[in-house]
């Protein structure tokens, strides 16, 4: 059982640390030098609440003690580990927004601290996560029927069943409207025809959420699909150059027979869709910023040990300048996560707002990644650094669930009132 | 009598916007599609008390109004305009966090949007708000006597008085530390002897705070001179390629001859005229951004109107690409430079928080207001466009109060413990 | 066993340069370390002709020795000094690639070199130079009758004739199809309406070459306008933020009367225009690496020279990668515009070549002389320092005569065979 | 009157292919409009001679043919392909600049464009090949005796020996003048003892080139150390994150007992090291831009066939700048790599003439290869489309040989005069 299931949220919105400032602040007006902490440098912590902290620390642990030990042979061999996803709903990292059914009812933000500290890690194991969360259990949650919640939602949560989500096809990646795949009405139930590519989790998955276009009225639905139904085949794509800890496969959907009742009810238009997306993306700014924080440790740690010409590396201007670059965009983009995390519990959100901060954490991720990759001279080539696994990974996440290009003509549709996707 | 200098500081740290959101969320749990506003992407408003706001609204209109239109003419002509300071001290916008003397004592992200207001007319303008406030009003009334306070600073707050701050010498910018002038105790008082340059207000000054070695104990300190001493002369900088509406100029001291009561008493040290280039270049990480945002407004209307082979520019992906990723930007130092205020308030503020925003905005904005530029075309050339003239003035933002790199190295040295700057 | 073996050098193809290279080794075996040029990094001295080097320092020493010490007047008051176009012709310097019509009738790379001496002084001055030869003698060169030739070459050659280039209008900059300019017969000539903008050299021209759209054929054609003709003005744009040693100005063209003599007869299309266009394209690309390496001379002298922290910027690590970085940015681009040069003299040359260096080596220039200008420090500002000025100016010629990203957009359709111009 | 009006061309200088298009010249004025070359927009194969060219034809076809089918495979397990030296060797592309010996005897040129084609389908095996030519051959040929020559010139040219080069150490990487690895004369030779690390081809390495410091004048010299000599071990560093298809590893000395006539009597100094370094620099500048070249015809052809929003990818702006930008720098860095070649064949060449366009070359293919990587979308991550290959190979290309911040300080120090590589 995870020990914060039962918790309650601190909606006092004033963190403890801020609260704490004030009253020394009424108290006594002597301001006196704060010392700064390069690993949190604008204090983010003093706006979480006690809970979420919490949560974060147990997360943090838990992938320090478990994942980072396993993730250099995952990487090498990329061979699924079947712990860890029991592992993960042990702890209650499962699709832990969601409030009931087993699940921790924590806020977005706190979701948001999960996906960095498994990112810390590995994209790739914070993917297989982000996919149960928001891509399976959150669909299901959001427009699935009572007796779907029940009968999914609770071995989901635990790990029991694994999930995946079909969305993208291979003929249409950044444009989900082109979508081929149909559901068809037949007797009894529905008939899926289509493929899906690039998906997550599917080759090991239990539990298929599909989209398809229905053929009576053209709008697009998500479908519940079960590992072993006749007509399903989800091969795995091997040889990935990242994400090489996690399954992605293809899923072929070859007149899937289904009842009437695996068709998520609420589900209507390619919006419902999008939702899950969204909730995704949400997770991933934070995801990324986590592995931007361990691109950064490594290599200061390195700076501070290798020496060259006598000094450490971290002495040089050059070196100094990456470093901070860095530091100041995991700064930014966590604190625009957060911002944009407190707006999705207060239910004030705009997916746009989703967009700018997926689009910008994951691009600035990348990108500082590699430059701190230098840091690390021939030795970036081998793999006990972490750095280039990261940096490979990084470049998938700064293109799936939207590239950034395509998030920047979301913006900028939102901006100017043009759209422009397919100019 | 500016409106706000009796109103009160909102401590409930919960602005209205999220109050009212949490209690939309506690009264209904239906999640509806919020509008998504270009110019506030995230919602920063949300996070601002109505003090705060108001202050804000206030700024705004006296800049468009009364600024604004006046900002071609003095770009062009290098005039300074007069009427400036008296303006902005009766609405009290010069050393408004002062409690007392005549002085708004309001918040310093309250502080921080008046910054932002002003620059978004021209860096100019916030460069002459910055000084008296930051520079001249700070160490008066944190490192002054009493005595000084009661003279100096109410006429200051009303714009009676001009201030300038003597800090950086000809040889030593990002070098203070070299400082060659000097104090020399004599009967009844000091000599002073040296030159400072690049000080802006300083041809127009009344008051001169100026950074001296004393002799005696080889300690910096503040002293206050005053226009008209015998000795001390301010020769302004002319044919500037930026900041023209404001005054730069060099001093010189011969000689000059002050009371002991001129010492700021409580000064000590380069540390003091450090926490004062503090306040400073966090009300510059504000205003920057101001800029910034005109350059995107301006630019995304220029946009929307002019068109290219039938189709507005707006509709390119190419222009909503640059114009996004500006708004990113902007949207992002803005909300690190509110938690560097809402520290800053709270008396837990490290120095080198302040270089992080600092030295992340100025280079942000210079950066993507030259993006911008280019969608201007032909047009950038012409100053009614203003934002050739916001890039000139940038790009010194961008310089002055700690370079981009010199800010830099002080944060390599916070994460490293790594002295780099004459490296 | 390979083919190749026991082949033979080709000396065939060896240029003079390395002909003599291979004497002085085959004279003496000894490898000996040649000492590196950083004004020249890849010697692009040992490509040119004696007579370019020439040509070179002719110009260069009548750049820097007349047109270096008016510069700064120029800039402030945006005054026009009218002896310049003459002492340009007394040295060859406008329309050198003519042949006859009192032309010198050099080489392409030597008119490129030229461009190169003047902006190392100012764009503005090689913006002049290269209306009057690529814009304004070439058309009339290549499109012009005998007579016409005969009448405007030589006193243009001479610069006691000042020439402009009407194509771009208010509403199209970027897309000159849609010109709005009409010439239609009447009795005894044509009668020319429309209006241009952002015309170089307009207000003080003696001769226009006028693009319009004829209403007979539809066809666009160059026509040639003098000064006085009733119905034709040209008032100046004052207050540009950049090229202020030259005139700009506006063309307004109120049913102005020509005879039929003043038609370029052989002018036909838009693409008549566009090869005036890429031969002053040809000529930027060679000028704005003067620009460049102006802006890198400067910096680097003034790194020498200036202390910070005892010791001089030029030791600084962060100050020699920005160096650096320029240098050799300045070094491809020009090699890159010598071989454009050398195939636009052997006739081998596609407009998307220029394209290519025109882009490349504006952007270049512009990306290198922002990041030298921070050398500068606060000196930034100050215009005596010129490399603010250098900036301000190289924005414009990335904008004029296509911006970076037209020609972006140029070469992707050379690339793909995908026009996305309106995209 | 110009001196120049009257001068002459100097037809001296031209280059064969400009005489022979003057003459086309000559023949028919009619400028035709020539059609560009995508794939070599500047035409640099009008500078290249016909043995260079067809040098060049032989190498990609037995690139494209022979390596490129079995780069997966090699890749994706690590294990070396035995037969690719010898295939090298047969072909005349070990050591092709070594006139005798079994060698080639061609131009520098003529090694870039091998280098070139080798690296289109990976940098491991160019750096296989980098490594048996400049590091191991070339100093044999430049510092070894008659005797040594003849023993290993002609099987290291037919692939049947294979060498490596042994100067980097664990603790020095950039700064090799910290050489911890000794030589000792003792009784009818020397004895090695010391370390290296990240030597490519070590692990299947015939014949080492070590270098080290003799104790009995702390020179350093070149030593030749043979496989299967007592102390000397070679084991190899797996799981490389790029370069998969060459093999590294460390090379371990303990009291290597050697004789006197392996020593490499010409060798004096680190500059004998820096000699080999340069050499095979040259060869990088001149790889990674086939590297790069390679990244952008795959990304180009999926542009053209891949559609979204019903279009191809590559009728998208922002796909198309992409393509313009990397292709743009392709095309610069092998002409500023065929001038450096030129000149290292004339013997007029300045190390830091290698130092620029090694570190451009390598810098510019890196970053633009990471940018046309991103047209792939989700297929990035599959390694059949080989373009993330290629990014992780290029960031060690980065690296090695000197990283892009060393090669800066090499060029800064020659720009300033001050040395700032311990800065």
């Amino acid at each position: 059982m995870s020990f914060f299931v039962h918790s309650k949220r601190a909606f006092g919105a004033l963190s403890v640390g801020r609260r704490a400032a004030l009253n020394r602040n009424s108290m006594a007006m002597m301001p006196k030098r704060t010392s700064f902490n390069w690993e949190d440098p604008l204090n983010l912590e003093s706006l979480l609440t006690e809970e979420e902290v919490a949560i974060r620390d147990t997360a943090r642990e838990y992938c320090q003690e478990n994942l980072q030990p396993r993730v250099l042979e995952g990487w090498r061999t990329e061979n699924f580990n079947h712990d860890v996803f029991p592992e993960m709903g042990k702890l209650g990292l499962l699709g832990p927004t969601i409030d009931g059914y087993g699940c921790a009812g924590v806020s977005n933000v706190a979701y948001g601290l999960i996906a960095r500290e498994i990112e810390r890690v590995d994209s790739g194991y914070r993917s297989m996560a982000s996919v149960q969360s928001s891509l399976v259990m959150h669909p299901i949650h959001e427009f699935g029927s009572e007796a779907q919640k029940e009968r999914y939602l609770p071995r989901l949560a635990k790990g029991e069943l694994i999930g995946c989500f079909g969305l993208t096809e291979p003929n249409h990646g950044s444009d989900p409207a082109g979508m081929e795949t149909t559901a068809e009405e037949t007797e009894g139930g529905f008939i899926i025809n289509g493929s899906k590519t690039w998906i997550s989790n599917a080759p090991v998955a239990d539990v298929f959420i599909i989209w398809a276009r229905c053929k009576w009225d053209q709008k697009v639905r998500g479908f519940i699909l079960e590992k072993g139904m006749k007509g399903l085949d989800a091969p795995p794509i091997k040889n990935k150059v990242a994400l090489r800890v996690s399954l992605t496969g293809s899923v072929f959907m070859d007149a899937v027979k289904i009842s009437h009742d695996q068709v998520l009810p609420k589900s209507l238009g390619l919006g419902s869709a999008f939702s899950c997306l969204n909730s995704a993306r949400f997770g991933i700014s934070w995801g990324v910023m986590g592995a931007l924080e361990d691109c950064i440790a490594r290599t200061r740690d390195y700076a501070m040990e290798r020496k060259q010409f006598k000094r450490p590396l971290a002495s040089f201007q050059l070196v100094q300048k990456k470093l901070v670059d860095a530091q100041t965009e995991a700064t930014l983009g966590l604190l625009a996560s957060l911002q944009v995390g407190r707006m999705k519990d207060a239910h004030t959100l705009a997916p746009e707002m989703v967009s700018m901060v997926k689009r910008n954490n994951c691009g600035k991720a990348l990108e500082h990644a590699r430059v701190v990759l230098d840091i690390l001279g021939g030795n970036a080539s081998a793999d006990e650094y972490h750095v280039g696994r990261h940096v490979a990974n990084l470049q998938v996440t700064n293109t799936y669930e939207g590239t950034h290009d395509i998030h920047a003509l979301i913006l900028g549709k939102a901006m100017t009132g043009h759209q422009a996707f397919a100019n």
